[in-house]
């Protein structure tokens, strides 16, 4: 942490401007005109149409900065909208930063944030080309909203997965939601005895999951490399029985999938066996893990199946078979959604 | 006001969305994809640069619901995102809309908010194509993305004005400010006396201009029509001195502006005497008017000076003459800028 502390309403509007600058320089040539007028100019390649998406994460609903340090939080709200035109098979070009925040956040503080979204640019190839910087009267409120552009025929929704498709996921699930629950046990076990020092060692993996996801963009330029366009794509944040639903009650079609195909990574279950939970639920329902999951026409199967980061995990039926998931134990029960539970 | 109350726990995200599609339509042809989907397509018009930007608006910081109608706030956060894109010399085509809200806003309520928002959007035949919907502790936040376009020739920064170039306002100066004295002094009163009713029959001028800002689209259309380019252009969202400084600092240019050539409307004149501030200080430091302040040159002169909504209030200058307040008792003042204070 740094040593000093300087007040935004030292630095002003402008130069806090300018050190936003400074961290995120200007790297896409399609960028005409970036930060410091009324609206930023972007070229759209020849044929491309835009991609546009929008995301918002509020301190005490979103995150808690008790755990969650402020360059990794940067870093998930570009992380989380590259997720998005990911999820539409597209190419993120440019973003913009809106903060609502309070006078408890230092200009240092606020730089942390944005080494931690120039992070994201960097990887991502993102220009940040404007924003809006603003008080709160408590917390911390960061809105990202993001371009990105695709040729027509690429372009991929949620409502078009047909009857025999098959369905994909990318990566492996749960370690996001088990990130955050080993989070969250310690920082309680710190807030109860602050000598404690946090049982993070061989967590690293859920908990990184946690902090730091990554969209899935090399999925979508692998895809575009072997010539699939899946049928039907969404990315994960509310869990995956939640955007299975979506994408079956859009498309108007049912769908099956099997727990003992449901990619599980050996660290994410050794949290699950520690912290005694279940790991269908943890499968089906924990969020935040930013994999895409999408449907192929069977004829692509070949293409696809030896590709270790894409699993293969059930196949779409017609609407009235119903959505439903075959356990372990070959058990069949209907899939339930647990998304949106801010309220 | 509705006499029911419905939370946004019993309607649920897709429930919340489907009141939002059925309040605001979509009628822009080239909206190929709105609401509903990981991010919004939309088709750029040939030849066109597109135009991104984006504001917050922050309860308890931007606006005061005890005076603020939610309809009004809803379509006020859309019109100042219009004249962004106006300042650009743009037309506007397409908004996401996220908020952030706590419990206590019930359904109705955000239906309400979203109504202001659709007659902003049919007024300006904009697309609402996407969004989020969050909880937030405490509060409402309300965060507009938007897209505009125009042809590269026609677009217009904030940095190029040039020496000679004359100053041009539109409309009228100081209204929104004294707009929104009057609600703030209304409110206390109420606040002493919930038995009074407000003093605001003379004042709708002025109480409209806080509450229903116009973004000067009218203004655009009408510069195309006469064949004028800007040499710069900025809106009043700060107040005109601070907006003049950005156009001079960013053009490296001064200016001389003129206390008797400002537009002052006799409705706002009767409420600065009212409430016994100065005029001057209301026309240059008042901010909300999102009127347009802008350059040409003066070879445009002639195509310009008959139009009741163009006031040329002064000129530019080399730099090294400065920024200059010319007042009505020919005294040269330096201008000063009072933005962005929130901190």
């Amino acid at each position: 942490m740094p040593n000093t502390r300087t007040e935004l309403s030292q630095l002003g509007e402008f130069g806090l401007i300018d050190k936003i600058k400074n961290i995120v320089k200007v790297q896409n040539k399609d960028t005409v005109l970036g930060i410091g007028d009324d609206a930023a100019v972007v070229q759209i390649p020849d044929n491309h149409l835009l991609l546009l998406s929008t995301d918002m994460m509020v301190e005490g609903i979103h995150f808690d900065l008790a755990y969650m340090p402020l360059k990794h939080l940067g870093f998930k709200a570009v992380a989380t909208n590259v997720s998005d035109i990911a999820a539409m098979n597209g190419v993120p070009t440019q973003i913009t930063v809106s903060l609502a925040l309070s006078n408890r956040f230092s200009v240092e503080a606020i730089e942390e944030l944005y080494q931690g979204i120039a992070t994201a640019c960097e990887m991502y190839k993102l220009d940040l080309v404007g924003g809006d910087t603003t008080a709160s009267p408590k917390g911390l409120v960061i809105s990202v909203s993001i371009l990105g552009s695709a040729l027509p025929q690429h372009i991929v929704k949620r409502n078009t997965a047909q009857k025999g498709d098959i369905v994909c996921v990318t990566g492996d699930l749960g370690a996001a939601y088990l990130g955050l629950q080993i989070l969250r046990r310690e920082n309680e076990v710190f807030k109860a005895n602050p000598q404690m020092q946090p049982q993070l060692e061989d967590k690293d993996y859920v908990v990184g999951r946690q902090l730091k996801p990554i969209a899935r963009m090399d999925i979508v330029h692998e895809l575009a490399e072997i010539g699939v366009v899946p049928t039907s794509m969404i990315d994960i944040s509310d869990g995956l029985a939640s955007e299975l639903m979506h994408i079956c009650t859009q498309s108007g079609v049912g769908v099956q999938i099997y727990e003992n195909k449901l990619p599980l990574d050996n660290r994410t279950l050794d949290a699950i066996v520690e912290l005694n939970l279940s790991s269908a639920t943890c499968m089906l329902h924990g969020g935040e893990d930013y994999e895409l999951l999408f449907t192929i026409k069977q004829s692509d199967y070949e293409k696809i199946k030896n590709n270790a980061e894409i699993t293969t995990i059930g196949f779409i039926t017609e609407k009235e078979k119903g959505m439903l998931f075959i356990t372990q134990s070959e058990q069949i029960v209907p899939l339930k959604a647990q998304g949106w539970v801010h309220f």
